[in-house]
Parts: structure tokens; C-alpha cells; sequence
């Protein structure tokens, strides 16, 4: 895989620097001796031994490419790294090594150990999205554009609750992600089949799930219920959160993308060196960080997928279905936070053209305005034939390019005569006013304020 | 689509009884009568209107097919609607109709109040399940059965504590989607462009938002934040939450499914006139309320991915992306609530073949053991030939169908002599005996039941 | 399921009203009467019979809720299908109904079908789509407009280079359909366990097999190599070839909802009584059959996604896997017709705006032709310099709105002084005309007319 | 990433080896040489260039990490790449270089010069299975098992028409693949826009098409109809092609794992040393080979979901779209090369249990034969009563131990009295052996022979 040129440049470069095959062992280390300790703990093993175990092996160069070459055989990392743990240790350690644990436990539990930190930073990540996106939305509060439905110009609204809707879309899934993180990651601890065979015996009663709770501790994450081998909700409400995410930052890079058109020109990505720079046309300044964004995300829905259908597993163990996780999940994380790193650096520096937004609001020559207009003369002319006459007039000043107020005057006298009078210029050009016309656009921006700071 | 033969088979009949074209019009028709409800609560209509208009269109037959045939017009379902409606009413009332409204607060809206009492079936069935696991956990805490891993027989469990598994990951998937159902689902209201263009302007400040609310409220739905036109987060949120039920659900039918195979006949789906009939082959009881759950469980999954995918809507209004979402969305609750009609049956009547599982204990000789077999080797034969030793017993006694205990005592004593006197037969049938090896079965059936019932 | 208002506006009413139970109910039969016609010829069933089994069936009213009803016991509708035309034969045909078929051979057999018209009406399609755009090719051949990479402005290109683009992405998908239509789709018959148990036994070795080739041939099916129960391979050709022309159709579609946006302008869709009216806008005319193409195809993609995780079936027969496919598979047909059906139509009446094509060409002030007017300085300036002056000379065109040649020029005496004399303003507004920068535009309508011609 | 610790395990070690970021800055180096060299035999160019240009950059030492770091700028590797070259290059060449290319024409055209090896490794891998299925089909042409549906016993089969089916599948899934690789993938080329701006300008008319007609043959890539930067159909053929590939090899994998469960034990993995092991339990030996096939072809699933829904890409460059492919699509390769090599290994040495399959056979006491049965009674008691009949004395058989025949004659005397004995002994046993009841085992098997031959 040519992965520095097609795959890594969509993520985070300092979550990719923290999540390398010697972060993996480092995982997979991490847990054996926490369960070492939990066991000492417990009076499981004898006093002294987990100390002695780190001695032996926190320094430990383990040959990774034997390790690597070693999945083959069993199907998952941790089968070639407990040998090679086992026998790097003294003899009279080797028999509390992987006391108890399966190589599900490992893997598992390293995965959640990997992906910690990566939630920590997602979390920040998305801060920072919210803290970017506030000035912008306070700055923007009164700043009209146009709303646009189905890509059309629709009526208007201002950039100050565009903003709002990206951050609250943003924030949602931050909370959603937050939820997950809070208690901490599930550790995994369940032994060969789950039931923890061999540890919790007869005159050990509740061995098993007190190192389990145990080790969730010593790890930084959560004790679940019960192991969770074959139950992988906690896989796929983490895919799933990840997942939201992405569609919150596509959201956000969809937009840019839009308004970054040559035509529309009504924001920019921030400026860079080379940012956005095309190889064979100087003028061009792309919208890098959106195409950027929309690529990573993109992958990350298929990675999800390969989750959804993955989440019911037989048995005690998965049979391909779990082996189908690490990938996309770990992926879909890195594609993540690079992501975010993107739209964190978008909403902080991106150049904001209110001048667009106002020339774009007239490019209709007010048509826009057709439906304030309608209920202007609905109470006089009835809803068929104010509708009819705004939309008419849309028209005549689309085809015309004049004002859409002397359309519609026009209009008026040609086909209604007296009624016409009744009509007072200025209302007909307020009404055909866009910045007249922001509807809840202040309000938005005040209420999502106060939930965005709650 | 022949949607009897080949489609609703899946789904909830109850379900689908309850969610006919004529249902999502009068949904649609609940929304427009409490927009003029609370439009006249905040004074923004004349007193009386809400009232007539219930009048006029509470018995109106709406002429389904024609509302159906105008959808290609607009795109959706809510433009046609509307004209009916406006039809239909008095011309007085006529411009109070769907007032300062939008076809996505009709659809969005009218979806949510569709979907809010499947939500409370789910639920329902998701607590159904949960009331017939606990008595099958109970009586079965310490029924053992072989757990497998990739599908090989491993090491015991009990069959409670596989029950305790299936039932963790159906409630879990229930708090989640419950988090969702509890606050209510969120109403839509935004106007044109999302900020009540027309309605919350000067004068008026603040009544969009207001409407919005008080809209929510007569609806039995939650308020949101903002409208979320293109936010979709909310529709993320609860199209992944029936995944996450379905693929609880899909775990359940899973292991059913191949416990269920003639050579392991550990359980039958409940026995029913006809249930399970071939159509050719007398003799077969076919698994067939697990094969409809996973049936219906994997459409669900291609459901989800369009939603995942349409999750970034463009600028205020989608183009496609939202049109996309509405078959997948209510389409996934009729087929999980059919999914879980099945489960819940298949809980309740579930048939425990106890002796069979005792019978697939005993299929390899007792070579199962093989690893407290080799923990009790250790401490005088070291690790790896304990293990070795183990293993090879078990390979003889699997080609010579002997008992495993025999196995390895012959062996002790060609390959160890002296010290196979160290072990006692009684520790060697003990360390080969499933039924004194459960570990935290019993422990883990406990905490799960406490969880369970909290 | 509201099916009317929110899945069936997606599909082609014509393929609807060709898909009903009733008419899968008649693919059933059909079935099962070529199956008797085909044994009769084989001498393996009294001559005679078929022509009596079809006197008593043809005209039967098969009771669709019942048939519908006791799909639920078995898991299909072939079982209660059989079950109810064997009651409704007299006693001496009975044994010679469904005789050596499995309800697997019923189900696929008649999806298959009931898919070939479908295929027939797919491929219609694509050809009215083809016919439609070679004229728009040929008229538009020379028109120029601006390309556009990541959305933003690059270099001319004409809308007859676009509309070939379109129409090869529709041709490839179409010969790709055609080239599984052209065989037929294929039979089932294999019986019970694919092997014709019961049918193909000693004494009448090879009947099987013949059966199943007559059988294809009665019913305009094509004869598979072997009975193809849990060998998906035609089912994942088919609907990953559906999901083909429904990426065409989507692309088509994306570019002209981009186009129609309100600053483009540069085509509209058909015109047509009511279409693309807004419930509430009176002056917006929406992509409305764009917006129903993208909604259509993101379904599919869904339910394609289903097949794809569902080709490796278990064993001789899918466990919830097979019944996976039904639903998606019919769905997608019937959403790409209605795709299909609009993009015929938006090819068909596609307003083409040259002017606003003209326009948008001029909105940089010619800054679009950067790149040839980097080519024009740089043997004398080198590609660096030139590159830069005419990036340069682009972003104050961009800023101050003149002409492109007038801010070149003026950089050029600036910055190069005695170089600047080297330079023809001819030449200079010759590089950055876009009427003459066309590339190989013209070249590729020829190319592309002679290969959709072949 | 740990990429070597959960990813790569699941890939081909050998494509790996020849897919690295080296090789696609190669192929990048091999689009742009022959670019040269075709622009120079078309006369675009100085004699020679080409010639200079391979001599300064076929041995550079390109500075892979400043590429890598470069590509965030403009979001593809093509850009610091081809700067990278033209820096390389002595002045006087330096505007030769890249000459009428854009970056998609540079990175797709060495993805599909990437990928044209991995397509023949894929098939010459397909034909290894092809070459193992064939001697297995033959030798166990006549091994009676029990086939299977809904993983339930259901009539007899063999086991080499078992290895048919899996043999079509694949074969099929080859050829699709093959019909893609044997013209070639499409090379790319078409300049900024896709129109050769620049090249193909008036009194050069008709070089671009050439220059790419030339640039394929060189490449030994094809030549496409016209440049396809947002027609996709090339990759959602490809995509998709790779994925039927996969869900064949899963099909394999999913009927071999379930074969090796203990209990029916009906074939082993190849053995290996160490293949198969568990951490914790001597006595399993694990179809990990099975589990790794499945776990790559479901990541596939999810690569191939990205490429559906990213087959529309907008205007004349993709926003994210495009970027979105490159990852799934290499993946995927690699991916299917891997599982391709263990479904190789797993046909050349499955082991293949016919005692266990006979064993099988028997353990329903010869209830899979109620079918048979059923015919045999038919005659003389009704299709009803015969069905009936047969069903009962299945369930006695299988609640009792005995044998079917028995159950049946005992059944035949109570029920029906003087009817039992017109019915042979010898005949209700011959109805009910399972080695007598093969269908058209034979024949399918010499038919597929026939087909994989052809």
C-alpha cells in the first residue's frame, strides 16, 4: 500500500505518529501487565511478581517484523506477541504471563488503550471547531446572504446562522462522541470463552470479573457489564459516533465547497502557501481542506459499514467478523481526526465575503423576494393571484434583469388597475428587501450560543 | 414492488398497519393543525382559525391517489398535501394555512410523529425480550454447553450466561435508542430557508422559535436547538439506533441459527403448526424466524449506509440527499420491529435441548480440557510441555474416541515416568470434568440480571 | 409503509404496475407450468399433464392474503404459493406439481422472471437517453462554457464535450446491463439441495440437468452452468450492474442540479406544468427530477451494499442471506426505472443557456486562461516566472474586475519592462480568449458519436 | 496505523512488497517518461527529450518524505511529485515536463499501472484454485455428505459437487475480472479539464486523443473512449469485480469454516505448523485461514460501498470523491490478493473427512431421507398421509436412536395395517440410504468441468 501517498495524507499526522505497530505492542504490553497487577492485587499470583514482569519487560525491544510474520498462524497479533512476551521473561514468570486471558482480551483492550488518546483529541478537536465557530457566528450575526434550497436561491438568511447550523451539527456529535469517552472505553477481560475458565473456579468464586473490574482501572477505561466478545455493541455505538462526526465535518466541507464556487465566491479557505494550488493552472485556488475532508469522510461511511455488518458475531468469537474491525475502526478514527484537524483550521481562518453575499442577493434582481411579496398581496389579491403575480414577476425581472419592485408595480397596474394603488411603493420595496427580511436568523444565532456554552 | 410477497414478510404486520399512506397524511394534517394551534396560542392568527380549520378537514377525505400523483411536481409529498388542504378549507382561512411553513417541516414532522410510537413498540418488544431472557438465565445458570470460538468447541460455559450475552446486547441497544425516544423525537420547523422567514421579522422577533416549541409540544415531540433542515445529526442518530437493535437482534438469530444445526440441536425455535416447514422436505424444522431476522437485518444495514452517506446535506435544503433518507428510515423501524417480533417469540418459546448439550461436551473425548488440563501439568512438567502434553492426549483421544482422561495418564507415563505418580486420577478426571469448569458463568449471570433489572 | 407518498415517487409507475404481488404470483406459476411442460417433453410426467395443470391454473384466483399469510410459517412465498395450486389441482395432478423443484428454484426463478421485462425497459431507456444526446452533442459541439475541477473555474470546455461525458458513463453502464440481458438472466432449478434429489436418481441419470436447460429455454431464462442456490455470483452481477447505470444517471444528475444553480444558470430543466415548484416559493423552479435521480440512486447504493454483503451464502441453502436479496434487488430495478425515466426526460428537454455559459466564462475577467497564458510567457520569462506573473495578473483581475490582457499587460511593462515589448497584445488576448481554447472538445463528440454509434 | 499488526496480516505480503509508495512515485515517473516519449513521436516535442529526460530521472533519488509532506497543499501526491521531477530536470527540459497533464491524468494512470499486476496475480491465483478445485471435484465426485439448507440437514449431496459450486463461483467471478484485464485498465489522460487544453489547439488538432491512444500502448494500459476524470464506470467496474471475486472466496471460506466445526468436522484447514492455534487452548486447531478470508473480504464490502457512492462525481474534477477512491480501491486489491492466496492454500491441501461425512449422514438415523420416502409411499397413501408418514417416523427416529427404516415399517404396520405389506422391505431401505439418493451429483460435476475447462 502506497500509504504516504494515498492514504495518510487524509489523516492526522500526529494521531498516526501516536498509533504505530510499537504503540500496538506498547497496548498489548500495557494490558498483560496490568493484569498482572490486578491478579497480584487479588492474591491471585504471588507478591512481586508483576513489579519483576515490568522490570523484564517494559524495556524490551520485541521484534516486531516476528511478530508481524507471526499473525499468520493464528489470525491476530496478540497469539506471537504473548510468546514472545513468555519468552523474553524468566522462567519462573512465564507461568503468571497471560494468566487467564485469551488473545480477544489483548486485542480488544489494546484497541481501546490505542484509541483512548484519540478521543481526547477528537473532543479537542472539536472545541476547537466550537470555539472557531463562535466569533464567526456573533461577527456574522447580521450578515445577510442568500438561503439556498435544492441549490437554488431560496430566500434569505444570514452567514451568522449558517454558522450556527455547522457548529450545532458539530456539537451534537461531539456530545454524542463525549458520551462514549466519559466513562472510559470498555476493557476487555474474559478469558478463553468469556467466562473467565480456569480463573474463577471453585474456591475463587468472582475472580474473574473483580480483575476484570480491576483492570479497567489500571488502564483508564470502563468495566463493562460483562465481557463483551461476541456482543459488540460497544464497537458499533463507537463506529457509529465516529461516524456522526464525519457527517458534521461533510457538512461543513460540503458548504465551503459550495460557496467557494468561482460564481457564488462567498468564502475562501484560509490562505496558505501553496494551499490549494493546482498543478497546471495558476489562477485556480481549490478548495483543498473540503475535498480533503469529503475524502476522508467518505471512507470513514465505509468503514462504518463494514462495522454495522459486523456487529453480530457467533458464538464465543467472532470468525472473520471481528478480524473485519481493527482495520476500518482504527482508520475511521485517524480519517477522523484528520479530518477534523481540517475543519478546525477552516472555521479559524476562513476569509468570509460579504460583499458576495450581498452581490449574490441581487443577482436575481430581488426574485428572491417573491414570497415575502406574495403575502404583501395576498390579503388583497387572494393566495392564487398574489403567488401568481410574485412568481410572474420573478420571472419578467430574471429574463429583464431589472428591479423586481418596478416588475411587480408594473405587473400590478397592467392587471389589477385600482387594486394597484393600494399598494404603496415603499412597502413593495421593503418587502422586496432581503436584509429586511432575516426572519429568526438573530435568534438562532443568540439560542444556539446558549447551548453551544451550556 | 410485490411488496406482500417478497417485502413486508419482514416487517411488523402491527407495525405496517399503523404506518399506511393514509397515516403519514394525517400526520401530515396533525402538524399543519398544530402549527395553527400554536400560531393562534402566540396570537399570530385570529382566535377560532385552528378550531375551523379541524372543522373542515378533521373528516375530509383526502383523495390519496391525486396527492400521490402530484408528488413528481414538487419532489415530495407535502406540496401536494398542502394544495389539498388549502382546497379543501374556506377561503377566509385559506392564508393561515401551513403559514411561515416548508415541505420539510411537513415531511420531517409528520415522519417523526409516524415513527414516535414504533419507537414505543420497539421498546415494548425490547422489553419483552428482556422479561423472557431473565427466566431462561435463571433456569439455565448453570446448564453447561461448550463454548465455541471461531466455531470450534473451546472450553464450557452455561447456556444462562450465553442467554446473559444475547440479553446485554438487546438492552443495551434499547437504552440507546430509549435516549433517543425519551426526550421525544425532534419536531421540524424552520420556513423556507430554516429561519421562519416571514413569520419572525420585525415586530415579531423571537416567534419563530416560540412556534417551533409550543409546535413540539402539541406534537409530543422534542424541541430542538435550531431547525435542522441540513443538520442531520438527529436522523444519524436514530437510523444508527435501530442498527445497533438490529444487530443485537442478528446476534441472537445467529447463534440460534447454528445451534440449531442437526448436528448440535442445542436448541429449536419454538414449535408452532407449520413453523419451520419445508417445501419439500418433510423431516426438516427449519430455523426460520432466525433466518427472517437476519433476513430483515441486513436490509436494515444497506438502510443505514444511505443515511450515513446522506448525512451532509448541501447548504439549506438537500438535493436528493433528503429525499434518500425517508424509504430507508421508516422502511428500517417496520423491518426491525418485525425483526423483534420474532426475536421476543423466539425468547419466549425458545427449546432447550440440555442433553445435547451435555452430548456436545462429550464429543472430542473430553480434549476441551486441554487447557486445565495443562495448568494442572504445569507446575511440574513447566508451560510448554504441559501444553504439549495436553494437546497430543487430545489429538488421541479425538482420532481413538477414548477418554481424554485415559489419554493422558498413558502418556504421563510412557513419556514422564516417575513423575506421572505425582498426579492423582481424581485430579486428572477433575481438571478434564466441563461441568466443574463454568468459571464466572454463574458470577457473570448475577451482575447481568442486577444490570438488567436497574 | 407510507409507499405511495414516500418510496414509489422514486420509481417508474409504468415498472410498478408491471411488479405486483399478482404478478410475481404469475412468474410463480409460470414456473411451475414450464416445469410440468418440461418433464412432459422429458417423458418423466404423463403427456398431457402440463396442458391440464394449466387449464385448472390459469384462470385460478390464487387468494394473495392467504399466500401472503403463510409466508411467515415457511420463510417464502413459494411454500403457501405450492401449497395453495396443489389444492387447487384435482387429485391426479397433485403429485406431479412442484415435482423435483424447491421453493428456491420458485422464488428465484420468478424474480428473474419478473426482472426480465425490467431489463427490457432498462435498456429502452438508456437508448432514449443515448438518442437524446447525440443531437444535444452535435448542437452543442462548438458552445463553449467553463470546466470546472473541485468546483472551481479551470479552463473552457463546451457543453458537447459534457454531454459526451454523460452519455459514455450511460453507454458503459447500459452495454454492461446488456451484456447480462443478452443470455437471459438465469433459471433456478436444482431442487431441494441443488443436486435434483429425487429427479435425476439412478436410471434416469442427466434429467436433472435437462430439466433445468429446458426449463430456461420455456421461460426465456438462460440455462447456468449449474443450479446457483448459494452460488450469488448472477445476483451480484446483476444488481452491481444496476448500481452502474444508477452511478451514470447520478452523475448526470449532479451536474445539472450544479448548473442550475441560480449564479450558473447554464441549464434548466424541462419546463413543465407545476414542475419544480416550491410549497412555499413562488419564484423558484427546482431540480426537482435532478433532486429524484440522486434521491433513487442513494437508495440503490443502499441496497446494493445489502447484496454485496450477502454473496457468500452458508452451505446449500442462505440462512436469512437469500431473503436479504429479494427486497433490494426488486427495489433497485424499480427505483432505476424511475431514475432512468427522468433522465431520459432531462436529456430530452434539458434548456441549454449558451449566454449564461458565455457569462459565467467572463466572471474572472479571463482569469480562467492563466494557464495558456503561461504557456504564451514562459520561453521568454521561464515556467516559474511565468507561471507566477500569470497567477499574479489573475488575482488582480479577480480583485479590480478588468480585463485579464489589461492586468497582464500592465504587470508585464511593470515588472519585465524591455521583455514586455516581445509581447503582441493580440497574442496576449488571444491566450486568454476561451472561445479559442477548446482543446480537443470537438475531437471528442466525433469520437464519442462513432463508439455510442457502434 | 499499526498497519503490520491488523492490517497487512490480511493482505498479500507479495503485492505488498510491489505496492509500496516507491513504486506508485515509479509509476508515477513511468506515466510522465512516456507522456515524453509519445509527445515526441507525435512531434509535440523535441527529438531526444524524452530520451534526456529518462537519463536525468529513471535512477533519482526522489525525496520520498518531502512528497508525502507536500501533498497536503493541493490534496493529491501528483503535485509535489511532478514539482519534484521538473526540479530535478535541467532547465532546458523543465517545460517539457508534464506537459499537457493534470494531476488526475498523473495519479489515476499509476494506479491502474499500480494495479495491472495485481490483476494478473489475481488471476493466476483464481486459476490455482482452479487447477486444486479440479482433482477434489474429481476424487470426491461420488463422497456422499449431507447437504445442507438453512444449516439444517436436509438431503444427501457430494462432496465434489460441493467443490463445483465453490469452483463456479470463482470462476465466474474470474472471468469478470479477466474481461477487464485483458484490454487493460484505461490509461488517463486529459489535461486540466479534460479536453487537452493547451495540446489540442487549433493547428494541432486531434493530439490529445492521440497522445493518450500512444500514451495507453506504452503503458500497456487501454485506451478509453475519451478521458474519464468524472466518468467512474472504470472504476465501479473494477471495484465491484473485485468484490464478486471476494464474495466468492468468502463463500468458500464461509462453508469450510462451518464444515470444521467439531461436530461435523467434515474437513481441516491444511495443517501447518502452528497454523490454527490458540493462545490459551492446546486442543483447537482454528480455521484461521477461513477467518482471515472472511475478515478481508468484508473490509472489501465496505471499500467497495465507497466506490458506489462515489461513482457521481461533479463537473470535470471530483471534490473528495475522487480522493476517496484511491485507499478502497488499492486496499482492496491487496486485500483480495490475500485472501485469494489462503482460498489457494485451503483448496490445494483441505483436508476432507468422507468417514465424518458418512457419519453425518447417519445421525438423523436416516431421517434426511423422509423426502425419498414421501415418493416411495405417495403412490399408495396420498402425497398427504406419505408426507406425513415420513415426517413421523423422522421425529420418532430421531427422539429414539433407531434406525429410520425400522421407525417407518413399525409406523406403516400400526397405522395403515394391510397397506404395509405391499411394500417392500428392501425398498424403504433403498428409499432411505443416503449413498443411493445422489441426484445429478455426477452430472453437475462433469458439467462444471466442462465449463472450467472451456
Amino acid at each position: 500500500m502506497p500509504a504516504d501517498l494515498i492514504q495518510r495524507p487524509f489523516m492526522s499526522q500526529h494521531a498516526l505518529a501516536a498509533s504505530r505497530d510499537e504503540d500496538f505492542v506498547a497496548a498489548m504490553l500495557a494490558f498483560e501487565l496490568a493484569l498482572a497487577d490486578t491478579q497480584e492485587a487479588e492474591g491471585a499470583i504471588p507478591a512481586g511478581t508483576a513489579e519483576r514482569m515490568r522490570e523484564q519487560l517494559e524495556g524490551h525491544a520485541f521484534d516486531m517484523s516476528a511478530i508481524a510474520a507471526g499473525i499468520a498462524r493464528g489470525g491476530n497479533a496478540a497469539i506471537p506477541f504473548v510468546k514472545a512476551g513468555r519468552a523474553a521473561l524468566s522462567d519462573d514468570l512465564k507461568r503468571y504471563w497471560h494468566l487467564g486471558a485469551t488473545s480477544q482480551d489483548v486485542v480488544d483492550s489494546a484497541l481501546m488503550v490505542l484509541l483512548t488518546p484519540r478521543l481526547a483529541s477528537l473532543d479537542a478537536l472539536l472545541l476547537r471547531c466550537r470555539r472557531a465557530a463562535l466569533p464567526l457566528m456573533q461577527a456574522h450575526e447580521r450578515t445577510p446572504m442568500v438561503g439556498r434550497t435544492l441549490m437554488q436561491q431560496a430566500l434569505p438568511i444570514t452567514f451568522g446562522v449558517k454558522v450556527a447550523h455547522w457548529a450545532l451539527g458539530l456539537e451534537q456529535a461531539r456530545r454524542r462522541l463525549a458520551a462514549l469517552a466519559r466513562p472510559g472505553l470498555p476493557v476487555q477481560f474474559g478469558g478463553a470463552v468469556g467466562v473467565h475458565s480456569g480463573l474463577d473456579e471453585p474456591g475463587r468464586e468472582g475472580l474473574g470479573l473483580s480483575v476484570m473490574d480491576g483492570l479497567a482501572e489500571r488502564l483508564g477505561l470502563s468495566a463493562p457489564v460483562l465481557p463483551w466478545h461476541t456482543d459488540r455493541q460497544p464497537i458499533h455505538a463507537l463506529a457509529t459516533a465516529f461516524d456522526a462526526v464525519a457527517g458534521a465535518a461533510e457538512k461543513l466541507a460540503l458548504d465551503v465547497a459550495l460557496m467557494t464556487q468561482t460564481e457564488l465566491g462567498e468564502v475562501s479557505e484560509p490562505a496558505g502557501e501553496g494551499m490549494g494550488e493546482s498543478s497546471s493552472m495558476p489562477h485556480k485556488r481549490n478548495p483543498v481542506r473540503s475535498a480533503m475532508i469529503r475524502g476522508a469522510c467518505r471512507q470513514i461511511h465505509g468503514h462504518t459499514s463494514v462495522i454495522l455488518n459486523a456487529t453480530a458475531q457467533p458464538l464465543e468469537r467472532g470468525l472473520g467478523e471481528w478480524h473485519a474491525e481493527w482495520g476500518p475502526l482504527v482508520d475511521s478514527a485517524l480519517l477522523l481526526e484528520g479530518a477534523l484537524e481540517q475543519a478546525a483550521v477552516l472555521l479559524e481562518g476562513l476569509e468570509v465575503h460579504g460583499e458576495a453575499m450581498r452581490r449574490n442577493l441581487a443577482v436575481t434582481g430581488g426574485a428572491i423576494m417573491a414570497e415575502p411579496v406574495a403575502r404583501l398581496l395576498t390579503p388583497r389579491l387572494g393566495p392564487d393571484a398574489a403567488k401568481g403575480l410574485a412568481a410572474e414577476a420573478a420571472e419578467q425581472a430574471r429574463r429583464q434583469g431589472g428591479a423586481y419592485a418596478d416588475a411587480l408595480e408594473a405587473l400590478l397596474v397592467s392587471r389589477h388597475g385600482e387594486l394597484a394603488a393600494e399598494f404603496e411603493r415603499a412597502d413593495l420595496e421593503a418587502a422586496s428587501d432581503p436584509a429586511l427580511y432575516l426572519g429568526s436568523s438573530v435568534a438562532q444565532v443568540a439560542r444556539a450560543i446558549a447551548w453551544l456554552e451550556c
